[in-house]
């Protein structure tokens, strides 16, 4: 287990302010994972303050990802049934322990993916989704998440965002996962560079974020791949300028842009064996493999072709460290995250949004976003 | 192939100048390949300028690299029999072609393992090794090498480095290869930083240049790993604090180092896959493998494990641009690269110096050199 969860001990007495005392017995709606295959919205107790660093947020606006299917699968072990699921949230600060200084009652906030003690050598570096002092991915996942009326999230200050008010709720809303996910761990760890051939494996959600965001990078062209027409569509209306599909050779179509080098940045937005190995196959020697895929088994290499080319393969899970500038780029309008949301539902439709989301073939679902 | 070889052509009627004339019908001895596990060193041509960019050097020393004796296993096909193997050497210029005006005739210069055209894209950008314009790693590979009396050596503007007074002809020939091979692939493409713990897995010349390297950035600990004693100790002489043998629990030795983290950086010098996937254990969360070693064949890559775990993976030919700085070093005293020559031989016992070097367990070789 690498997220060694180590909550923050509540002190004997510590206060708890705001309108937490308010429903000590009360109850809210959640989505509850009840091992593989099997969830539910239904009636749970409202979170609490546990330590002095947390906070409750009312849930404003929430969404669901990728890895909520995953977890669904029983691909993520370490999710325990009784979890509520989620790990991205907008919403409105209920109440917040002593320690907290940077928000406040009413405040509007970022519920980030990423928790963060802010204390530990890796969050000192800015590494917060390897934190390890009990954050890094928990909520939804090692501790109750998102998808529910209410959430505790531990680390209030170094765990939410204060939401400017020029900055709407879905836009903010990707960015508490997608968005820097893309960034960080695709466009960021891939050194994407003006004049860049960059190619993209999987335009789904991640992968069209990758392309939104490599874009302020300037490359010279970004390739899309993928085996579905309708996610090509998606990829050009993203900013792709070149798209590989099933019939096509993504080798021949990277190297007539690229005069037969190869590409400079393959970004791996899927997760499977088959497009990591395209992307080693797509970049040119001196070229950045970038992992943003989660992969559910080994792959192999081929070191007798690359050890001499140069390369550089990089993975991660996000850190959110670009999460200020991100929000900084959506207020300046030079980022427009909403157009990732093609679904609404309210809160309670929960159930009918994960069939949405999940089913993204059939209703071309990118991201839904439910509101109170 | 990528040694995409492109001779220059020669300009009809361009001007040879310097001693070329003189040995018109002249021969040699050179070290020849004949095919897997054939070799012979007999009379030859002496090579001609055949480019107004080439030098003739007179090879005054020269050494046998691990690599010469993969191409003498048949590992390197692109090494065709007839070949002169050798691709490191300290010589005197006895030819220069009318283009050539960094060195003349009578200049002592280094003649580097990678030659480079200094004008195509990957020169431009400090990638020697990946040179598109007939330069990369060319001398004894696809064209005749250093292992002989005189060599022709393409582009020898940017091939070649004049050595200062103070630095001796051994301590320079470790700069033709190993020394910056090492450096730049092991040590710079792992970021080694102050502080760091870092495993060298392979304590062979490649990993004892890297252990003497690392040291530069002064890191905390540098952990060698190998099966054989006798390396272990020779480690141990170059710089590495902790040794870990072939009963020895790595993975147990690196976590007391690190608290329990993993190391920061893991160089391969090896080139097989256990040693490989050895590394990218080895490794903490935002850890670096740098691959030095040669693969024959694809590796399984645990991206099961590692796509959260921000780790990053290089590989690379070295491209030879930290050449000048490690001989500055050397003239610094900063560096002393003859502790690596543990055997002697004059150039005419070329064939019992490839013995004594195929035969480390038996002879203790690190690197043989050849005077005349």
């Amino acid at each position: 287990m690498r997220w060694d969860l180590r909550p923050y001990p509540a002190p004997a007495g510590s206060g708890q302010r705001g309108k937490e005392e308010n429903h000590e017995e009360a109850t809210m709606k959640a989505l509850i994972y009840h091992g593989p295959g099997r969830r539910s919205w239904e009636e749970v107790p409202e979170p609490r303050l546990t330590a002095p660093t947390d906070a409750v947020v009312r849930v404003d606006a929430v969404t669901i990802c990728g890895t909520d299917l995953h977890i669904l699968k029983g691909d993520v072990p370490a999710v325990t049934p009784g979890r509520i699921l989620g790990h991205e949230a907008v919403g409105t600060v209920t109440a917040t322990g002593d320690a907290v200084t940077t928000v406040k009652e009413g405040d509007r906030v970022l519920v980030s993916c990423v928790s963060a003690c802010g204390r530990c050598r890796y969050c000192r570096e800015s590494m917060y989704g390897q934190c390890l002092g009990g954050g890094g991915w928990i909520l939804g996942h090692l501790i109750d998440g998102t998808q529910a009326e209410y959430v505790r999230v531990p680390f209030a200050d170094t765990s939410t965002y204060l939401l400017p008010e020029g900055v709407e709720d879905e836009a903010a809303l990707m960015l508490a996962d997608i968005l820097p996910t893309a960034y960080e761990v695709g466009v960021l760890n891939g050194r994407v560079r003006p004049g860049d051939t960059v190619v993209v494996v999987g335009a789904g959600p991640i992968g069209l974020a990758a392309i939104a965001t490599a874009q302020l990078f300037t490359p010279s062209h970004i390739v899309a791949v993928d085996l579905a027409q309708s996610r090509l569509e998606a990829a050009k209306q993203f900013g792709a300028d070149v798209v590989v599909g099933a019939g096509d050779d993504a080798s021949a179509a990277v190297a007539e842009l690229t005069g037969g080098l190869g590409a400079d940045v393959a970004i791996e937005a899927v997760g499977v064996p088959e497009t990591f190995e395209q992307c080693t196959r797509l970049i040119r020697a001196g070229g950045h493999v970038a992992n943003v895929g989660v992969h559910g088994e080994s792959v192999p290499l081929r070191l007798q072709d690359l050890w001499i080319r140069n390369v550089t393969i990089t993975t991660g899970l996000v850190d959110t460290y670009s999460t200020p500038a991100l929000l900084d780029m959506i207020t300046a309008r030079r980022l427009d995250p909403g157009k990732f949301v093609t679904h609404r539902f309210p809160l309670d439709e929960m159930s009918a949004a994960y069939d949405t989301f999940s089913a993204p073939e059939a209703t071309g679902a990118l991201k839904v976003v439910l509101t109170r």
